[in-house]
């Protein structure tokens, strides 16, 4: 493939597509002249969007599809029935090594599904993992495994965190990112038997993985480590937990400054409270990806709109450029050699 | 025993012990004239404390020991060597019938081992749990487990939830309180299987148990239902990403209102915000309780004030009034009768 990225985008996915998808596709195309979309759907309407949001022509290609994959259907009969679908072609061409990631705000296990099955796991992976990014005290944090997995071994945990480091290094740079296993106390004896294993395999790994031992869920938005690894359960719970803290915390604030007198106060706090409201924003932190598979396929919010759409795009764009997959291969290769010889040595 | 309520208080345990201990203890012997008090500690440090916070003679008794269990001790150790500790002692009296409860800021684990072995477990509860009241968009919500067992079989979960319907019903009056189980999705086919056990055997109590089926980690602050069950791990990781979540709000809102402009703006909203602080205050809250047992042990925040030991003191005299363990022992036989004399019907 040539310079130019290629996205493929399944436009028939989510609450307000394919309105805010389109119109999130044309944001992203305004500001990265490096990528060309391909976008899949029903013609008819996709076209007079990319005209109505000032999508150029020689920026996309539409793949005309007539099924859609719905937000309540089962996976195994997405999988089964949908083969026609937008979904299901958008991330084929990705297999077919045509586009380099796919996009999607449609229904969740039909997209980890499809992806599973269409492109594979990496070797060496057992499984893989829903990964997002959260913003916390100390910036942000990668957080894995969030609901593909509801029970998890030692290994896998091991896996989650290996690709957590590639994960973080590719998105943010950080060249030793911290790793915490979530646990539900610092102490070595504390809680389940997998992740006290998987603990003492990843301090096996010395110096190649920043290794911090056990965090608790306060630690992910107080930021304790870069990467928290669990397994899809905790992950799920932990991340649905925080959305719904936060949103609790919004409702009471909204009512505590209700009278009018009260919302004359908030004009003095404007600035910091726009800039809270930027940093904070969950449309920006959009975008779960499903890491272990030989492709990028990112999961944009069902309900997302056509900034938290761009968000997902941009997240794929900076996967895609930064070879995550080959780089998550090479790690593990590289991570595994070193304990099977460490392990030979001893 | 009298219509005098006896309370044991272990007066050591605690980072503000014994200071916020018995100034906690000398708020609720104001307010309720029903209560009398036996103060497990170092006697030299006690006395001039009660008179210090106006405690009056007739109210307590001091009963003076001299080893302390600390923060950091392990729980099997504490067992082993603590039998002269303030803590073990405060728990003795509650089994040989001389207190109705006790209330305790020490070491959680230390507390749960120690009333676990002194009071024994109610017949027909297998494990008891670590229940608490937070807060919500709805009201009061009552989560258990949160942290007593790390892995739940389906039974475990079920007992679980009828030991939080009796909870939830002498704690706040309500005659049939809606219990939800943590799962991470609302379908049926979801999630682990000793849930999806724990809710068919659920649906089988019929009008007895007001079962709303699975909750997501988000409905616990959005107060779907009145009760939350969960095995200890995913209840603990819920219950702290609560926490650093709240603590990562307040901590961004601080930001925002940093400037002196801004925090002149906050007087037009003060009465909102004061009102806010005391809802969600999280010291109202405080006090979690082992339920299950057969006697009441309610543990306080390690870093609890006054005002909220004082909260947990409430909590463990609401309790005892309201004979909760008496009520969880019947309202399971009651139960398990009941769902006996269905399967054999069946």
């Amino acid at each position: 493939m040539s310079d130019t990225l290629i996205i493929s985008i399944d436009a028939m996915g989510g609450d307000y597509a394919p309105g805010a998808v389109i119109e999130g596709v044309a944001r992203v195309a305004k500001t990265d002249p490096s990528v060309f979309f391909f976008l899949y759907g029903d013609e008819a309407k996709i076209l007079p969007l990319t005209k109505q949001f000032g999508l150029k022509p020689d920026r996309f290609k539409i793949h005309h599809t007539t099924q859609v994959v719905k937000a309540d259907d089962k996976p195994s009969a997405a999988i089964r029935s949908g083969r026609e679908s937008s979904m299901w072609k958008a991330i084929m061409s990705v297999r077919n090594g045509y586009a380099h990631a796919v996009v999607s705000a449609g229904n969740t296990g039909a997209l980890m599904a499809m992806s599973k099955i269409c492109l594979g796991t990496i070797s060496g992976i057992d499984r893989p993992a829903i990964a997002a990014v959260l913003p916390s005290v100390e910036g942000p944090v990668v957080a894995l495994d969030l609901g593909a997995n509801a029970e998890c071994n030692s290994q896998n945990l091991v896996e989650f965190s290996i690709m957590g480091h590639v994960l973080y290094h590719v998105l943010f740079g950080t060249e030793k990112p911290t790793i915490g296993l979530l646990n539900i106390g610092s102490e070595e004896t504390k809680g389940r038997e997998e992740i006290r294993e998987a603990s003492s395999i990843l301090k096996g790994f010395g110096d190649k993985l920043n290794f911090q031992g056990f965090v608790e869920g306060n630690d992910i938005c107080l930021g304790k480590t870069n990467i928290i690894v669990s397994d899809g359960f905790s992950g799920n719970v932990a991340l649905k937990a925080i959305e719904g803290t936060a949103k609790f915390a919004a409702k009471c604030l909204k009512q505590a400054f209700k009278p009018l007198w009260a919302r004359f106060g908030l004009l003095f706090a404007v600035s910091g409270l726009l800039k809270l409201k930027k940093k904070i924003d969950p449309r920006r932190y959009n975008g779960a990806m499903f890491v272990g598979l030989n492709g990028i396929s990112v999961k944009s919010h069902g309900g997302s709109d056509a900034f938290s759409f761009a968000c997902a795009i941009e997240s794929a764009i900076r996967m895609a450029k930064n070879n995550l997959c080959d780089k998550i291969k090479a790690e593990l290769s590289n991570l595994m050699e070193e304990t099977e010889e460490t392990i030979n040595q001893d």
